[in-house]
């Protein structure tokens, strides 16, 4: 039995709590959260979430790339959002590696070339925070007046602590 | 007061619950979950994870793009993931523009020009799962061996319905 099978049945049990609900598409806090994809951060239970309050995007780091604004922009255009949370965290996969080595590692293990690549790898958790804040207020794509705040999840005690720009 | 002190301050009460917990960086499960943004979805809560057990990847759609594409391969070849789930569901956002529409709306509110820029619409949602199920299968950066399966989350029961390749 592979996972999938497991989560589609976890899921079976779900729908039974979930009921129908019609919840509308747009995100009750018209906030989105920029987030990592760490598996030892649950994103609603940690910062209180309902259904349907707030979007929640993640990728390796929590780092704004390309995709992070396209995502963002049909965020706030479409949905209507108008706040941005930037929640990095404590012992991130994305400060056990440079880009060097890891283009080495991808070199050997799959014989593919990624070299000049960034994989967006970092050192200080809370400069990758401000980097990406500032990344977020610079982006014409991003209008002035969102709110933009950023924080450290720790992943051994679950709290949060603010970064400043 | 924003949302974000909200956040802080359910976060106080999280961290109570949390208590001290040292869970490894790789997850348990080595599952990669690949979905979307939506406020409707609690990806953990539906799919049954516990802290630690996945890497939860969210953008708008639950696209594979190449920011995707490199968050799937450090969670891989640095956090030991061989397994992927591509999870879209009903009510998509990416399911409410053409990619004309959107840029000429962004032109209007924003002023900038991003015509010819894919922002990933799509229509039909399994077909969605299936072509970014494609996408996996054809990356030379996701080995053969890893385990692609596709589903689709209605967001109004909570159900995940799998999609075959």
């Amino acid at each position: 039995m592979s996972y999938f099978d497991n989560f589609m049945l976890a899921n079976q049990a779900y729908v039974a709590l979930h009921g129908t609900k019609y919840l509308p598409i747009k995100p009750k806090t018209k906030v989105a959260i920029v987030t990592c994809m760490d598996s030892r951060l649950h994103v609603a239970q940690a910062l209180g979430l309902a259904l349907g309050d707030a979007h929640i995007l993640r990728n390796a780091g929590g780092r704004v790339t390309e995709d992070m604004i396209r995502s963002l922009v049909i965020s706030q255009q479409q949905m209507g959002t108008r706040e941005i949370v930037v929640l990095h965290h404590t012992d991130c996969g994305a400060q056990t590696f440079t880009n060097q080595a890891f283009a080495e590692h991808i070199k050997t293990e799959l014989g593919v070339d990624v070299a000049g690549q960034d994989f967006l790898p970092f050192t200080d958790v809370e400069e990758s925070v401000r980097e990406d804040m500032a990344l977020l207020k610079a982006s014409p794509l991003i209008p002035d007046d969102v709110e933009i705040n950023g924080a450290v999840y720790d992943v051994d005690t679950g709290r949060m602590t603010e970064v400043k720009p």
